[in-house]
């Protein structure tokens, strides 16, 4: 009788072949395989001629990005630091968009705003004017500054001072206010409005004045040695919220007009473990803008969502954005949530993996997978894969756990395109409606759509 | 012509040989080998026939450990709160000894703990009151505490009140004095004494009200959080000291009778990333004392160093120590030293290794490569092999880069004996003359000699 050796299959591409084989009780080996991205063959041929002009200027693109030095310097007022910024307008995540094509989290984020600003005396008031054309709404990236989720800043709204050592620039950002009914999950409740008061109120000014006892306060170190504990500073902020409280407590205790306040304001900063992404994400942003219109170079300096369009930035093309729709991300929800409740992903707090931090870095944060899904095998994983996207490692920012490898920094358009990968992100996610909050926390791809954008506008800069 | 094919050797056992065939160039693959250990053939059989009974004792030593809750209360002098410690002793780290027998570190910290409380005048006057007879010198493990390197404590410093929750016993450690020239490390210059006094005067009082305010610290939080954020919570301390001063710091601020005393406390602390290990030695001390006396464990409950013997107690055979000579740890010295100046190993600290933490969980802590040396493989490897020794894993401590494997605890007699694989410790390392300091850190693996004196008497009372 002739014996039948049983079937091995390694399928390539499409889950659905593998999931049907394995019903049936046959060995799979998948594999992951991307076809390589729809960009033009002129476009191909054009990158391809111009591989060293590209090369040169992503080498002055990584000399910009790894002399970076961001330092918090102290809060003010955004109407009295933030260019450009006016009393009627909003600032707000990811790409240009229009009050019609906004996502729930940030239409309630626009209103809690008008609410908190004043200018309106309810929802309804301050809906119709959103809708009216009397706010101009603008990205944040667009007044060198960022914000996570819905990313609101209003002019009253104090904000952190960031300042790149190395060129000069600053970035802004808001103080996180913490977990639960947030503005930036697009809550406006009047406990949402009370908080950020108390934030303008006492929080700003009692931070401002240890801040500036200290003169600054090096976020490059603190962001260094996060990484060493176990933080990758968008998703995990535990050890940078802790060696902050370490510098601000001592400075708090000497210039604080009340002691009182200065211990609410460490209680507030205490009990959430996500204070210092609003200082890790400016700290992104003012080392990447100074590589914004290198001519010629394939590397992003933004990544950023509205809950609607996922835009990214590259250095050679300058301001320009190129858009996709965001995608929802694959998450943990937290208990009574589902995928159906998940908000597209949104936020500017995607600058971190731009600087080669957050899931850049994620093989730095094992223990996140308890948050964000996974095994810790999954974490080394992510990062490697997006050193093979990236441009160069950077020695600032070390990896332990990999022999202290630098993160892998300066996302390549031309690698992402060639290979068919894309930004890794670990992310929070919102729910769809406004004022809910965070329904869980999960791992999502970069849409592959703005990255053939970007890729065909460099050709057409590298043709002129 | 014949060809020869080059030699590659597999060497088992000697080190040197592999050495010289390596300076032959020949291709050697080393193997770690240890022969079975020196123990007599009538304990071997005691201990197989009596398994049964030591596998019952063990399974209450885990529950007792595993049962652990440590928890700071407070400070108060050594002399109103350890229990026997009187106004002409003093306590030291590791196993009983003698004035004449002591290490130099030790004898330096000796002098220096007799002019802080005011015994004696100069040094000379305090080595010669040491030599007489009148101090009665005793381990801190002999009075439910421990102390990092030298470890005395006399009865005017101030200590850390530790309970186990679980059980109700208290354990006791000094405040960490910081780097430098430091009375643990055998030093006893005017500014040594000075800080001591200010310890006394200014930083006891100060943290003691803040942790009252507090009620208490949960050690047990702050340590399962110290290994997701990368401390082993022996030689890395930097998540740990980091967590305390944000429980610390709000209570300060509410307690402080002024804020530039409560400042310079923070100040103090903050510069000091080893100040929480004299929090996770007690903490360990109390969880393990409460196992002592278990007969027929095999479990032990405390390795211990002064310097010139390494000793260690079992549940099973209760305060008896078995000791053997302590040995020089392989290490990254500071620039200027060198083995040569190195004392053999000194301090309570390998109380951590004992409760599953230190060179056991030092897979949390790849970025101490940096400072033991070696790999962050190595690190992954060293907590492996340190399973093979343990009686459990506790869960309550887990280390994410394993998928949160509970580390590795209840080092078993037995098992060290069977494999002849002794515990595994990363220290730091004193220079062997008093007052210079610390020299490096690095590992060392305990000796054997201790462990089959602990064998032989774990079988003798089998046989009772």
């Amino acid at each position: 009788m002739k014996e039948f050796k049983p079937l091995k299959v390694i399928n390539l591409g499409l889950q659905r072949f593998e999931d049907d084989l394995k019903a049936q009780g046959v060995e799979v080996q998948g594999v992951q395989w991307n076809p390589p991205a729809a960009v033009s063959a002129s476009a191909i041929d054009i990158i391809r001629k111009n591989a060293d002009r590209i090369e040169a200027a992503n080498t002055k693109v990584q000399e910009i990005i790894a002399a970076g030095q961001p330092e918090l310097l102290g809060l003010e007022p955004a109407r009295t630091v933030i260019p450009g910024l006016h009393e009627d307008m909003l600032l707000h995540a990811g790409p240009p968009i229009s009050w019609e094509r906004m996502c729930g989290p940030l239409h309630g984020a626009v209103i809690g705003a008008l609410l908190y600003e004043g200018k309106a005396r309810t929802p309804q008031e301050a809906e119709a004017m959103a809708a009216s054309g009397q706010i101009e709404f603008a990205p944040c990236h667009e007044h060198s500054a960022v914000g996570p989720m819905a990313g609101v800043i209003s002019p009253s709204m104090p904000v952190f001072i960031v300042r790149n050592a190395a060129s000069g620039n600053q970035a802004y950002c808001t103080q996180n206010e913490g977990l639960g009914k947030v503005l930036r999950y697009g809550a406006f409740s009047p406990e949402v409005i009370a908080r950020l008061k108390w934030m303008e109120e006492v929080l700003y000014p009692t931070l401002d004045k240890a801040i500036r006892l200290l003169g600054k306060i090096d976020l490059k170190g603190i962001i260094a040695q996060a990484l060493h504990m176990g933080d990758e500073v968008h998703n995990r902020n535990r050890a940078g919220t802790s060696l902050l409280i370490r510098q601000l407590a001592p400075a708090l205790l000497r210039t604080a007009s009340s002691a009182e306040a200065a211990a609410q304001a460490l209680d507030f900063i205490n009990v959430n473990d996500h204070f210092f992404l609003n200082l890790s994400m400016p700290a992104a942003k003012c080392v990447l803008d100074p590589a914004s219109g290198v001519p010629c170079s394939s590397i992003l300096t933004a990544m950023a969502r509205n809950g609607t369009d996922f835009g990214i930035r590259l250095a050679g093309t300058g301001d320009q954005w190129f858009s996709g729709p965001a995608l929802v991300p694959d998450a943990l929800y937290f208990p009574g949530f589902s995928k159906e409740d998940a908000n597209p992903d949104i936020g500017d707090s995607a600058i971190t993996e731009t600087a080669g931090w957050g899931g850049f870095a994620i093989a730095a944060a094992p223990a996140i997978v308890q948050f964000v899904g996974g095994r810790a095998a999954d974490a080394l994983s992510y990062t490697q894969q997006m050193y093979e996207i990236s441009f160069f490692e950077n020695n600032n920012y070390q990896i332990p756990i990999l022999d202290f490898r630098g993160t892998p920094t300066g996302i390549d358009v031309v690698k992402v395109i060639r290979l068919g990968l894309t930004p890794f992100i670990d992310t929070g996610v919102a729910h769809k409606e406004p004022g809910i909050g965070q329904v869980g926390a999960g791992v999502v791809s970069a849409p592959l759509e703005p990255f053939i954008q970007a890729y065909e506008a460099l050709a057409r800069t590298l043709q002129e």
